[in-house]
Formats: structure tokens, sequence, C-alpha cells
């Protein structure tokens, strides 16, 4: 069984389906699997992308290896080469090559027998359902779809064409997935966003009537969670990545091609743009826009919209605990020393020729931090 | 079948139900569903509770929207209106209404056939249990409570009446939630607490003998953790209202009405009052203890007793990471500032009709964190 | 049925398993259940082990007490006492027996009928199979072995002897996890690590074609996400204590006897070290290193290598909401009033008497953080 080991292939099969200049080895040369430079042995395939591996590169053992022109003298000189202009997409590409490889063989019956399917739900004859799940009513499973074991799929809920549901992912009613989407164990799409109204004592509910749509290509990490909207949907948009642990926000909108790391939690009617990318334990505060091409870093959290793309950083800087004690305890007191350094500008003797010109908004300064950048 | 569209009602069926004073309409006006002011069509419903949302209303197309005196001058003139003090409120109503009316009808089957019911377990003959829910022994299912699919409800743990819990909760032996509650896919109530001891090499494990008891019409988000105390209980106040993937440690225990956004991490022991709002992504530390009405901001970390309700803050403002990198490296020279100016200070000619007064805790600065706020 | 009251046990059963000196109690002395000192009632157990809680210890209600030398004479003096050692690890000995008696009974089939294994997979005949549980072809459990309810085991996999994996615990095929591990619900093992490729409209996935090896002794909580390495695998140390939500990225490997709090986020490729302490809702970067015996405190970042042991901390600090805004815009200008300070140092009378030495790192700045700490 082709299981962690995609079987034996050569450097000719590379070439056959991916291109690139072969040079220094033979089309036959056998190759059992993917590496990294640092530990490939012999019999193994490798990549070298960026400049900064480049000692990984003079120093491997991998029998061939994918590479650019630029680094092409950053291998041994008799290791087999594949030239590429770009070899990390190469590897991708690579990478998914022997991934299908080592699938499991389809199994005997499409449906297992275990699965619940409710008789008005639709599910094509192509789609493979696992064991355990359970498809309700007016639900639509399309072609080629691959359903997990234990998956839930809910009353109306659309899962696209070619889609891949792994174990236990929980679709509400009237959800929808496109096509070619991956969604990975434990996520759940379309619970209730959290939404409630004020009462004399305590929070009444508001029923959250809108969906979760999800576009084509979308891929979604474990044990996330995208809330459904209060009226209208919560929506991601093709081509999005996101990673393990995300909390997605009733009406939330997310454009195109935008990749969200892990652990991110992003509130309510938020809308980003396409092309986006947001770092791991990112926070993402409500009824706020964030632009195209916009980049936020880990753990930073973003309070106001975003209008200039690049990168923004909110995030306290790591040290020694005795260090940060010192410097928070300061932290608080911040405005009072700045207070105090006006005051010793004012007190010494004022010479036109060096009074330093006056700093916009410190000089002057606002106590409404919405007025800063 | 009425998914995602309630079914025609109208503004009759509205009064009738919650009241108001209908305006500009007839009684047997028809309305399809409910809307947002800004994207309401003809035949749509929506509301209108803030003054930010004025223009919103002038510009709806919505044939009735639920209003408040002070705002009922910002709808266009011929646009039906219900007249009510809580605009909010109303559509937090008519939404839970318009759900009930889209729920599903009861299954066929109280019971679904591939429920595994343990014979000493006790669950209401009116109860509905979905497919593939294990229900363990001596546990304990109450009127009315809905069961979905694939929950694991363990040895002796009891859930109330009219209790929802969505597919995949698990419940571990021995916890309890009240009544009238709601749990989102994917949750985890009842996990060992996180308790180990040292030893020379390494941890020994602390068995979390103690539960978790939830109380009455508490709503818990998805894949959210509440685990279970070392000795006593962790304990949930009735009215609560969690978000999504929210961690709660062992023997916390929160009051009543506390509402806490997403991906909120509490550590264990801690013990946080009635009425809090905890933003997303906040932190509470273990062993301390949050006063009633206490507000946190979304990623702050609460490290000390709070005593005091109102808004606190903890949290690395986000700006162009190019001043973040300049503001941070001189974070960590903050004390080293506060000595210079100090030393500035110390020499510039006394007057004393112009020294500044002593400001408290920056001119005798104590090192200790915890003396300040 | 023995259920959250472990049933009746003696002083003598205690000193019989744990050692101790047992004074002013029988051995015969009986008991229902440990309970915290400061709850305790008469016929219960409790511990004192920490001098700050000295005064829970004069006042406690408990019948026997277990204590260190330097405390016994915090105890009500006609209560029963066992003086050990460690107090707490005698406690967590405890607890872990008293656990053990609450243990249902075996089940009369060690494999629940509802259980899907296929032919190929090998389960220890001693070995425990829950309701649901779906085990893959050519994965391995071993003896003594107890799978939850509804757990997925996928081909390859493999799970150690005395190793118990709770309720919807989702292992991905080839993973591996060691002997005597604990996984509680909801944990998914194995998803693909998040990597993908930049394409000229968006990103090309990165098969992820490594695994997760857990070794031995390992706890993990409830919900959490181990990412399968890209080529090599992600590795978990023999004796980590994991709790509940945490995010571990493709290609970590973490060391021994490391304990990790909840909520914590861990980026690719990362290596934390052995005996490690990670605060709950820190994060780490990928691609550094963190090295043994290094503490990192809860939310804090660590965005570089650490090589240092000891305690890092980078948390903004948290103050009442009117505060923070001013501290937080006045953090955007601290670049600025570094210079301020530093024009009225060059513009005072110049003595070298009191010219303050120079502060390294202050004097002459550097705008790169990476130079700090």
């Amino acid at each position: 069984m082709a299981r962690y080991s995609p079987g034996p292939f050569t450097a000719g099969d590379l070439i056959d389906r991916f291109g690139g200049q072969l040079l220094h080895g033979e089309r036959s040369l056998a190759l059992s699997r993917l590496a990294p430079l640092e530990s490939a042995a012999p019999g193994e395939l490798s990549f070298l992308s960026a400049a900064r591996h480049r000692r990984d590169g003079e120093a491997t053992r991998a029998s061939l290896v994918i590479v650019s022109v630029a680094l092409v003298d950053a291998l041994p000189a008799p290791t087999a080469r594949i030239v590429t202009p770009d070899p990390y997409a190469y590897y991708a590409a690579v990478s998914r090559w022997l991934a299908s490889r080592q699938q499991p063989a389809e199994p005997a019956q499409r449906v297992h027998p275990s699965a619940l399917i409710d008789p008005s739900a639709s599910v094509d004859p192509t789609a493979i359902i696992g064991p355990g799940c359970v498809i309700e009513a007016d639900s639509v499973v399309g072609a080629g779809a691959r359903i997990g074991a234990q998956v839930v799929i809910g009353e109306g809920a659309r899962v696209g064409a070619d889609t891949r549901l792994f174990a236990r992912v929980v679709i509400y009613p009237d959800c929808e997935i496109g096509r070619r989407g991956i969604v990975h164990a434990g996520t759940v799409i379309g619970a209730d966003g959290f939404g409630f109204a004020r009462e004399a004592h305590g929070w009444a509910k508001i029923a959250q009537l809108g969906r979760v749509i999800v576009g084509d290509d979308v891929e979604i990490g474990a044990n996330c969670t995208l809330d459904r909207g209060a009226l209208d949907d919560t929506v991601i948009g093709n081509g999005c990545k996101l990673d393990n642990q995300i909390q997605v926000g009733h009406n939330v909108r997310i454009g195109e091609h935008t990749a969200i790391a892990g652990c991110v939690g992003i509130a309510g009617s938020a809308v980003i743009g396409a092309r986006c990318m947001i770092g791991g334990g990112a926070g993402i505060l409500g009824h706020l826009s964030i632009c195209d091409d916009a980049v936020i870093s880990a753990m930073s959290l973003v309070t106001r919209s975003i209008s200039r793309p690049g990168l923004h950083t909110g995030v306290f800087p790591l040290m020694p605990n005795a260090d940060w004690e010192r410097a928070a305890v300061t932290l608080k007191h911040l405005p009072a020393l700045r207070d105090r350094i006006r005051r010793l500008e004012q007190r010494l003797p004022i010479d036109a020729a060096d009074s330093p010109a006056p700093v916009p908004g410190v000089d002057a300064p606002s106590n409404d931090p919405k007025e800063s950048s």
C-alpha cells in the first residue's frame, strides 16, 4: 500500500508532467520521495528556491534538486537538477502529484452503508460518502465530492463539486461551500453568530437567519468556526486559504485569495479585502473594513479600518521578564513623561536657532487614539 | 419547505405577537423576510434602532420598519412602520419567531434508531435524540431537549429541559447543563482541567475529580472547551452567553448574564462576576477575581483582580510596521528614558514658581507593576 | 455506581499505597472524597502544600490532611494528618487512584458492535473500542488502549499501548501517538499544515507529506490541532503536556516534558526545547528555536529565537480604558519623544561632573529591534 511512500518515480515522470530542463541526470533516475535539502538521502528529490538556503544546497545529498537558474551553482557538481523559473511552485505541484499517488483507492461502495442520507438529499453518484455521515433533507453534494467520516451536512446545505470534507465537519442548514474546496476535520460552518439584545436583566437571543457562503477553491483548516449571518450572509471569497482554529464572526466578508494563519479571530461584520495576509493569532474587530493587499502581523489587533496596503503591526515586544516589568510600569506613566518633557522644553532658554521644530501630533497631542495612524 | 425563507407573514402577525403601534400600513401588509435597512427590498421587514443608521433609514426600500419614536422621522414618509420603545429587542423577538417557523418539523421518531442509549439513561419521552448519539449510563435528558447528531452524553451527565445541543457536542461524565440552554457544534464540556504536579523529571497527572455545572438559559458557541474542576466544580451562571472557541479552565466560576466574545481564554480558578463583558481574544489569568459589571477589551490580558466596574484595556496599538519597529525598540528603553528626564529636571535651575508639582507614582517610581492601577 | 463519589476509603488505604506517616488518626479512619481545605467537611480528605494556604489549613474541617513537616503545625491540633515530603505529588497520586476507582467497569464487549474496523487494522485484543469508531486500513491500536466514541483512526495511523483517546478525536493517516497517552475530545492530529505557494493570482496548495509523531506519556487537551509536516514530521516529545485549543503548526518540534497552556499557537518549523513552559494564549512564530527550560508568559509573542532560559514576557499592561487611550496615543510618538530628550540634553550646559554616563543602546539607539534583547 502506497502509504507515506508515494512509490518510486523518475526524473522523466517529473519533466513530462511539470516541465523544466533536466541536467546532470537521466530521465530514468529513480526517486523514492521528496525531502528537505538538509536531510535528503541519495535516491530522494529536493528543491532549492531561496538564496538563504544556499548552504543546504551545497551540502545536499539529494539525487535530484529542483532549482532556479540563479541558484544552479549552489548544488554539488554531480547532483542532477531540474532547472525551472519557480522551484517553489514546481515543488508544490510535485507534492500534489505525490499526494494523489498516496490516496487510498476509492472504496468499493461510494456511499458507506452506515451513512444516513435523507431521501430528499441530492447526492451525485460520483460523490464518496464516508461512514457515519448524516446528510439531511434537501441538501446537495456535488460531483466528485469526498465526504469524510461522520460529517454532518444540514438541511438545504450545498457542497460543491470536487470538494473534500474531512472527518466530523459540520455544515449547518442552508450553508454552501463551492467547488474544489477542502475543509479539515472538526470545522463548523454555520453555527449562530453571536447576537444578543440587552434586556433589563440579561440577554435576549437574536436568531441568526443568514447563512455562510464559501466560494470555490477555498481551503479551511481544522477546528475552525464560521458563523452564519444575522440577516445577510457571511461570505468567504474564491481562493481563500484559512489555517486552523480560525473564528469568523457573523456577516464577515472576506475577499478573494486572502490567506489567514491559525487562531485568528474576526468579529462580526468586518470586511476584509482580496489578497490580504493575516498573521497567526491576530484579531480583527467588527464593523470595519480592510483594503485589498493589506498584511497584518501575528497577534496584532485591528481596531479601525485600514485603507493602505502594506504591513501593519501592534505587538508588545518580548523581553526578559524583569525588563518587561520595568517597561510596563513606565508605560502607564507615558503621558506624564511627555508632559514633563514639554515642561522642560518650556523652561530652557529659547534660541530660535535651535528650538526644535514642533512635531505634529506630539506638541499638541490629542487624547484621541483615533487620530493617529 | 420553509428553508431560509420563513414563509410569508403580515404586519398584523407582528403587532399581535409583539405589540407596537402600526402606522402608514395595514395589518394585511405582506412580508417575506427580515433584511438590513440598506439592502431590504419591497416586501421585506427591517428595523432602525440607532441614530447612526439614520441615513440607511432614510434610504430604505423596506416595506415595514420597526422603529422608536425618536427616529420615526428618519424613514421615507410612505414607509409603513411599527413604533415601539426598543426596536432592537423587538427585532430580536421577531427573529426568534421567524427562526421557529423555519425549524424542521419534528422527526417521525423522536429517538433516531441509530442512537445508542444505555438502558439506565433517563431520556424524557418528549426529547428528540438525533442520529448516532451516544447516551451513557445514568445520564439524564430532560423534557423537550433536542440532541443533535452524534452528540456524546457521558455517564451521569444531565441535560436540562428544553436545552438544545447541536451536532457533535461532547459532555463528559457527571457534567450538567441546565434548562433552555444552547450548545453549538463541536463544544466539549468536562474534559480534564490542566493539572499536573512537578516531578523530578516531568509532570505527574492530577486527576480532575470535579465537574462542570452550567446554569439555565446559557448559550455556548461552537468548538468551546469547558474543563471539569480539580476537586470542586467549574460553574457557569444562569443566562451567560459564550461565543465560539472559548476556553474555560478548571474551577472557573462565571456569574450570571456575563457575555464572552470569541476566542477568550480563562485560566483555572478565575472568578468572573455577573453582567461582565469580555472582548474577543482576551485572556484572564488564574486565581483572580473580576467584579460584577466589568468590561474587558478585546485581546487584553487580565493579570490581577479587578475591583472596579468599567472598561479595561491592554492592547498594543496597531501601526504601520516601520513605525512599530521604532516604537518597539524605544519601548525597551523606556525606563532609561525616564531616568534621563529625571536627570534633566535635576540639572535645570530650580525656580519654585515653575517647578512642576511632583507627579504621584512617577517621580518616585516603583518597579513593582502591582502598585499601579 | 461509583460516580463522582469514589466510594469510601480509609487512612490505611492511603499509607499502604502512597506511604507517609499517619499521626493523630487511626488506619481505619473513613473518608469519602478529596476536597479543598476551605470547603472540606468532616469525613473528607484534603492537602496542604504551600505556605500561602496556612490559614485554610488552620481553619479546615477535613478529617485528614496530607501535609509536609514544615506546615504540620498549620492544622488544627486534633486533625489527623499524613506527613510526607511532597504533599502536592502525594495529592496527585491519590487523585489518580480515586479516579481509577470511579472508572466505569470495562464494557461487556471490548469492541463496540457499531465500530467500523477495517480487516487490515491491527487492534490488540485488550484494547477497548467505543461506539461509532472508524478504524481504517493498516492502522494499529496497542494493548490496553481505550478508544472513545466516534474516534477516527486513519489509514496507517498507530496508537500506542495504554493510550486513551476520548470522544471524537481524529487521527489522520500515518500519524502516531505513543504509549500511555491521553488525548481529549475533539482534538485533530495530522490535518494538513498550512502550506501554499504564491501564484500569479492566488495560492497553490503544497501537499503535506509528513506526519505527526507524538511520544510516550503525552497528554493533549480538547479541541487541539496538530498539523502534519510538509516533508519531515511534526514531533511532540515524551512527557509533554498540552492544554486545550492549542495549534501546533507543521514541522514544529517540541522537546520532552514541555508544558503548554491553553490557546497557544505555534507556527510552522518552530523548535521548542525540553521542560519549557508556555503560558496561555502565547504565540510562537515559525522557523525559530527556543532553548530548554525557557518560560514564556501568557499572551506573549515570541518573534526570535530564545537562547537563555528564564521567563520572557511581552504583554501590554491592562489599565482603565481612558488611561490606555492616552498611553496608546503617546506610544506612537515614543521615538519622537526620545529625540526631544536627546535635543534637551544637547542644549543643557555641559558639566563633566554631572553629565550622565551614556546609556548603552539608548544614547546611540538603533532602529533595528533585532538588536535589542
